[in-house]
């Protein structure tokens, strides 16, 4: 049986435009992935009449309903309240959920104002979802032919909420299953990597093949539906391999998160350490390869060289390099991640220097230009990356940083850096 | 006279979770400045009775309806079609509008296809809004009572559109204006910020008073509506001054955008300049502080100091400190602290040494425990921080990177530290 589901996001903020709906975003692609149809996604308000309307609108003409945002102490729960009356429950308490929030806030060693335990009221019968990411829990009920879900609003944790809670209570009203394999890439854009796979796409129909252009790089998901899981793997293994062949060395893994994690593994696998050396970067490199846990068995540490002074004292940068080559060109890049490999002790050392903006460096080095170096026992080799002078600082940051990252991985698996 | 206004998003990939509906977001921000309410966002697919229902529903409880989307060849104007029928219009050509395609194709260089000439139908009577950002136009009318506006869905264009022709449009409907002061604050959770305002929040009408969780802290929006800018301003004034009463030293400032710039400026403001030395935060603290543009003026590097060698060898840290103490110690922080003042000769240095998580360390020390050193000359504080032994290494890392940021701002504004 196919269903329909409909999500409505309840938030003032919404409608001021203070935030964009990324909830509804999020959720709609993993009931795309469920194969559930969306029809409408509403925004509501923090007003309990206009909720009502919109939850008796939107049960009219679907049979699942998941609302985002209005549960927690500061808009008095309103979701909960407009949606279980909707549908003619009581709210109770629910002492689990009572303990649960006092627990998170002893632990964050804060009082628990009584507003609070507003919270632990849900309607009667319905199905608690626990919320280990914040502290007002999510409901599922099932009344007059409907399901109901509410999550709460701020992105991440509706994001924790619904992978975690909500997907495996879909999950039961969908026959068979939907298995899906992620191909990684990066380097290439959304639209490149669609037009060498617009052939295939077009040909397939179970498993479906759909790139999604994400910040840290397009993706490929593969989507199959089969009776069992196996069946469902056993449809996507060939494409994966018809993708891979296609997307050669853009392709960083399968399933895999980032290229943080790429790296990581491929540094343990190996037993290797990396330091850094960053400029421009001013830090990003050393954050992300310590975003994940375990990065201390392979991570030693970073210089942040943001002045000359720096460079020279803690990465050794000769002065005249500096004063020759000025300190964004290949020769200084290649002198900071070697100088980074002595001074941390590490095996493989990543530097980056370059002209984050918004202005051009006083050498006339333009916006976007940013020297990448990797140095390892026995050799260094320098990568220009050009983000392009339009470029806003924080990509220029972003952009270098993985690509800087993406050195490590081409390094350790052989393939060319540039 | 108040009015109010219903965004109507047409778009399957907005269902599909392709994109989040950003044209909403960026309309409403635009929208509550001119003072015109936005009671209701929805999205529809490009399904031409879904379009209809959604217009009929928004009309019976909106005076101005603003769809975005579903123009242009390749949905086959669904928008329009659906609007004007409605609305019981026809569809005109618009010769200006059809030699407007010819040219921009021209400019292009490509051959112009038939379809394309659907876009200069327009429904009978109405306004056209050329687009100079695409092809496809827009269109406004009133008809029984009811302001409709068509903008087209992609984001650049929509934005461009709304703001050079819409906005212009809607400025004529509306009477007074919306302005509003956000006062922003680190350290006070929204709950206990509502706790503290509640009484303040309840008396006032106009302005209004709001509180908002970001990421970054919680921020209080204060909105005012008059005849004109000035007085919504002085609306705003005494209410930010009993806001900044209550809150007092967790304010740290008005229609500020992160506790990184208010930093920056006090730096900047009494010439000193920064550095940093990271151990759990790995980098983080570092790229915070040259996240915006200029921050070379006051910042002059740090050292990610993540394993005990890298600790001794750039920072100066006693053998005998971290052997007796271990590294995560208010000891080490105080010398990681004073070693980067002298390592990157900076008048401020900022240390950061804890447990991130997921485990414990080997001494025993709780995740989430981070102890922060502030040195500057003539003195050193070190302050612990305690995230929480629940929180998530990611958190940890944040809260304590923007806690260590907060010691700057409070050391530099004459506050406690702890």
């Amino acid at each position: 049986m196919s269903h329909t589901a409909e999500l409505i996001a309840v938030g003032t903020e919404l409608l001021l435009g203070n935030i964009a709906n990324t909830d509804a975003q999020m959720i709609s692609q993993g009931l795309s992935q469920l194969g559930i149809n969306v029809y409408y996604h509403t925004v509501v308000g923090d007003n309990p009449q206009r909720v009502r309307q919109a939850v008796d609108i939107a049960r009219g003409r679907a049979d699942i309903l998941i609302t985002t945002g209005g549960l927690g102490p500061t808009c008095d729960d309103l979701t909960k309240v407009a949606v279980a009356q909707a549908f003619g429950k009581e709210l109770v308490y629910h002492e689990p959920s009572a303990q649960r929030i006092r627990e998170r806030f002893a632990q964050r060693g804060t009082p628990v104002t009584e507003n609070n335990f507003q919270q632990a009221m849900v309607p009667e019968g319905c199905t608690v979802l626990d919320n280990d990411w914040g502290t007002a829990p999510g409901v599922a009920f099932q009344a007059d032919g409907t399901h109901v879900l509410m999550l709460p609003g701020p992105p991440r944790e509706c994001a924790m909420m619904f992978r975690h809670r909500a997907l495996p209570y879909l999950q039961k009203l969908s026959d068979g299953v939907i298995a899906s394999r992620t191909v990684k890439t990066f380097g290439i854009g959304e639209s490149a990597a669609e037009a060498l796979l617009r052939d295939l796409m077009n040909a397939l129909h179970n498993p479906t093949l759909a790139p999604y252009a994400k910040p840290t790089g397009t993706e490929l998901r593969i989507t199959a539906h089969a009776p069992t899981r196996e069946e469902a793997l056993r449809l996507i293994a060939p494409v994966e391999e018809q993708v891979k062949a296609i997307l050669k060395d853009k392709v960083i893994g399968v399933d895999v998160d980032s290229l943080e994690e790429v790296c990581l593994r491929l540094l343990k696998d190996r037993g290797l350490t990396v330091g850094t050396a960053e400029s421009c970067t001013g830090g990003l490199m050393a954050k992300l390869l310590t975003d994940l846990p375990g990065s201390s068995a392979v991570f030693r540490g970073g210089v942040v060289s943001y002045t000359d002074a720096v460079k020279r004292g803690l990465l050794g940068v000769p002065e005249d390099l500096l004063a020759q080559h000025g300190a964004v060109s290949p020769q200084v890049a290649q002198a900071m991640a070697q100088g980074a490999r002595s001074a941390l002790g590490c095996d493989l050392a990543l530097a980056a220097t370059g002209v984050a903006g918004p202005d051009p460096d006083d050498r006339g080095n333009p916006i976007g230009l940013v020297y990448l170096a990797l140095a390892w026992e026995g050799g260094c080799q320098v990568v220009p990356f050009r983000a392009g002078t339009q470029a806003e600082r924080e990509r220029v940051r972003r952009m270098a940083a993985w690509t800087g990252l993406d050195l490590i991985r081409r390094h350790l698996t052989g393939l060319p850096l540039a």
